[in-house]
């Protein structure tokens, strides 16, 4: 038996026989030349369009995320500068068809990762399309998870979208990964779906071994040779009855994080009482120039509409370097997520914020949501101030400010006294308060969410909250960690916005145990000296 | 008249006639063709030595910091890659040679800014060198700094290495930059040579105006039409007489940053007490395999030596993405600032550390310094542990880390409980409190170490430090601002370590007040809600 230890992304422990997911595909080879290149070139666009069409097949037989990531999988692999490159490697070049498709998407994966940041993070897509697209071309067996033959423990180097986006929660009891990080697709859906996953956990694809013991709280991958019964986390959210608080009534809003109207009506189904953040972005990514207010207000209402009565938190666009969009003309920067974005970009650009502004007020009005605007990558009380005179000349009746930097917590005070509210997203707070990329996975444990130096920044937080009697919540992943949530509500947190999966774990986790248990949980937490202590701490100060 | 608001990166207050710093030269042109290729290919070399000479005499002329930065421009001048690359776009595109060197330098330029960090920092390096071949080529005038008739204050849009390095101070009244950053070369070499200087002045250049009047602490630039008459700043560190402490006798360790024997020996000159910062890439910069341990024994010990008897702290390897080393294989990395860097790449590489850690134990044994070893970019109690294990191990006698994250300030008691001492390096600690790149013009705003966030996080160490009984230095550029000095003392830091030129002027600063008033300035400072107001308080509460 060999216990590794890795990064706790998904909560719950769940044991049974290993499942490998294969390696990528092998490099296919140079040659031989093909003797018709002009028929060689011409069997890409049809293997592409092939599997464009299954995994849109799985979409549509997916919801809300997992649909999302199949359908941009999709559109990856049908890509007209990919194929374009690839077509010309075979007439140009002379190489077999599944070599041509491997070259072109190497290039363009380098690409991909030199523009860095939200590029970056698609080149993982780039090498799935790739590998079955070769598959496609070569008869080989398409990469990705084997369908399991019963329920399994998942052990791959780490998971395309693709690949989680549809895993089934009967059969899949566990997830690990060699690589990832906390914050990657891999965690989001684990947790979305329910199923125990740790991440980083290196040396995890050495054992061969028969069975697995995962414990997706604590991050510990225990492998064994012989048989292990299959055992599924229990699933304890079956519970929630859907109310947001504590066993001794102190109420916690429960909300869902949503960027599109599918999401809005996926949040409402899951029982969230609002939305604690809503991604404003999907409005612009596509766009070449600026979209009109009556653009942007149309767009907008169409989120808000299912929400009429309830409150909605609006982010204001957040772009940037490592979200680039062509109308904004960044520059390229050396390290774009300590760049110019998010309110930043607002400072050269004011009319945006502007129109941005008007077009949440009226959509607002016209749907009967109860809308708070709120500024992303705000750093101090004047950045705030300035979002905050905008928003109220705007209209707008509440606005706040998103706490992703140190200096924004530093400054907890004097920063609310600028704005009515304020939210914490934890993932970017977490990678610059240990200034740890969050997308890297060998700086994973940095990056986890239980680091005492996070939680004291929260604290600081939850204090001023309480002496100005102004609210402060959570809407980054630290909220959809069924533990952690209620260690936040201890910290003086008194909202709790998540993707729309976790609402039932985290509302259940929440209601065991009482405000002055979960305040005693969280002191101890953040006295702690690790990340791992802070966990252990909080757990024995329950069980007391 | 028009008021400009900048950064004040180096403090006084002088007035002068304007000299404009003129731009780069305009792109040559893509003909005529070469009638003869090989003999136009062949001016290249030729043109790029007579630069690389000019700046080699310079270096020779010059001292320490400035005589290291000509020499690296002069290397960079006749680079085998640049110029090969430029004989090639002769001989095979028939470009006109200079032509051909500019389009060199791009593709070289956008190689370099692509890598990112570090090597991003060069590209203004490779513009300069571009400029001045071609000019020689061409017969242009060459760009930089033109002489000044007379003391005169400079306006520019940006200065390269080469232009700053051997300014004359008794000419150069101020300098004041529309581009640039609080931590750059500009603003480094200003304070060296006690000029006044503003950076990030936006507009600075709209104003072709007769003089100018500029205030290096508030950051403040007036240009006026008519003519000023010259006024250099006062050079108050002319009354400092060697002895660190404030004026109630309150010790104060004064220490210079070095890297380098000659740094050594300036530090000496300049009435360092020691050095707070040894730092040893040098000895690693250039090699294509990792240094034996007798060879950085060696070293180690040509700097320490000059330093037998007084105290250095000497900080390990601190590499990473952002400053490459080929022997150490650092992936790419979408944000270097934020990567697998410093101490990171110890954990994966613990012989590298071990081996330097012995090296340095037997210099400092050799040599009589009395030395202390260093980790930098340290996150964590757990990661601070780690490393003072393995400097024990080694011998060493006194281990300590860098504080740059803002978790290892949020941890400060748990962090100093592991090791003997903590070093604040406020250039990088201020970029991850602000989430704001020090290398970002437009940033630079958020990196001014008068920032309430960053001096919070100073306080919660100077607080440990007291409370442990651990000393705890700055030795970021922070250190070298005279007027932060004292409030950095007053918050319970007890050695600055600064650019060896900086040390009397911050001397002569600090002995101004008694430590009480320190305090209170410093008391003043942090509950301030910006920079700006941080400033004037501190200066409020010492004329009180």
């Amino acid at each position: 038996m060999s216990t590794l230890r890795g990064v706790g992304v998904s909560p719950g422990r769940a044991a049974g026989p290993v499942l490998l997911v294969p390696d990528r595909l092998p490099e296919p080879d140079r040659g031989p030349r093909p003797a018709d290149p002009e028929a060689e070139a011409a069997r890409i666009r049809p293997a592409a369009e092939a599997v464009a069409r299954r995994l849109r097949d799985r979409a549509g037989a997916s919801a809300g995320e997992a649909a999302a990531l199949l359908e941009v999988t999709a559109a990856m692999a049908t890509d007209p500068a990919l194929l374009d490159k690839a077509e010309r490697a075979v007439a140009e070049r002379l190489l077999p068809a599944p070599r041509a498709v491997f070259e072109a998407a190497a290039e363009f994966a380098d690409a991909l990762a030199a523009a860095g940041g939200y590029l970056a993070e698609r080149v993982r897509d780039v090498h799935d399309v790739r590998d079955r697209v070769v598959a496609e071309l070569t008869g080989a067996v398409a990469p990705g998870v084997p369908a399991p033959e019963g329920p399994s423990v998942l052990l791959a180097r780490d998971l395309a979208p693709a690949d989680t986006a549809d895993l089934d929660p009967d059969l899949v009891l566990a997830l690990v990964t060699e690589e990832g990080g906390p914050t990657g697709h891999t965690a989001i859906l684990a947790r979305a779906l329910g199923i125990p996953a740790v991440v980083a956990a290196r040396g995890v694809l050495t054992g061969t071994g028969g069975g697995a013991r995962v414990d997706g709280a604590s991050g510990t991958v225990e492998l064994v040779d012989e048989a292990v019964a299959p055992q599924a986390a229990e699933r304890t959210h079956r519970r929630w009855r859907g109310a947001g608080g504590t066993s001794d009534g102190h109420p916690v809003k429960l909300l869902a994080n949503v960027g599109s109207a599918a999401d809005a009506k996926s949040a409402l189904e899951a029982g969230a009482a609002g939305s604690g953040l809503f991604r404003t972005e999907f409005c612009f990514l596509d766009a070449a120039t600026e979209p009109s207010e009556a653009a942007q207000r149309a767009a907008y209402a169409e989120v808000l509409r299912p929400f009429a009565g309830k409150p909605v938190v609006v982010r204001t666009l957040d772009a940037g370097a490592d979200k680039p969009l062509p109308f904004l003309e960044s520059a390229a920067e050396p390290n774009p997520a300590l760049g110019v974005r998010g309110l930043r970009i607002a400072f050269e650009h004011p009319g945006v914020l502007d129109r941005q502004l008007a077009a949440i007020v009226s959509a607002a009005a016209e749907t009967g949501a109860e809308v708070s605007v709120m500024a992303p990558m705000v750093a101090t009380p004047d950045e705030a101030a300035w979002f905050a005179e905008r928003a109220r000349a705007a209209g707008a009746s509440r606005a706040g400010v998103m706490v992703e930097t140190p200096a924004a917590a530093l400054c907890a005070e004097e920063l609310l006294a600028e704005v009515d509210f304020a939210s914490i997203g934890t993932n970017d707070l977490a990678q610059y308060t240990c200034a740890a990329d969050r997308m890297t996975g060998a700086l994973a444990a940095l990056n986890d969410p239980w680091q005492p130096a996070l939680l004291r920044l929260i604290a600081a937080l939850g204090r001023a909250a309480g002496e100005l009697g102004k609210p402060v919540g959570v809407c980054g992943e630290a909220a959809a960690d069924p533990a952690l949530a209620g260690v936040l509500v201890g910290l003086g947190v008194s909202s709790l916005s998540m993707t729309a999966a976790a609402l039932p774990a985290v509302g259940a986790a929440l209601a065991e145990h009482a405000l002055p248990d979960w305040q005693r949980a969280a002191e101890a937490a953040i006295g702690a000296g690790g990340a791992a202590g802070a966990r252990e701490r909080a757990n024995a100060a329950l069980r007391d």
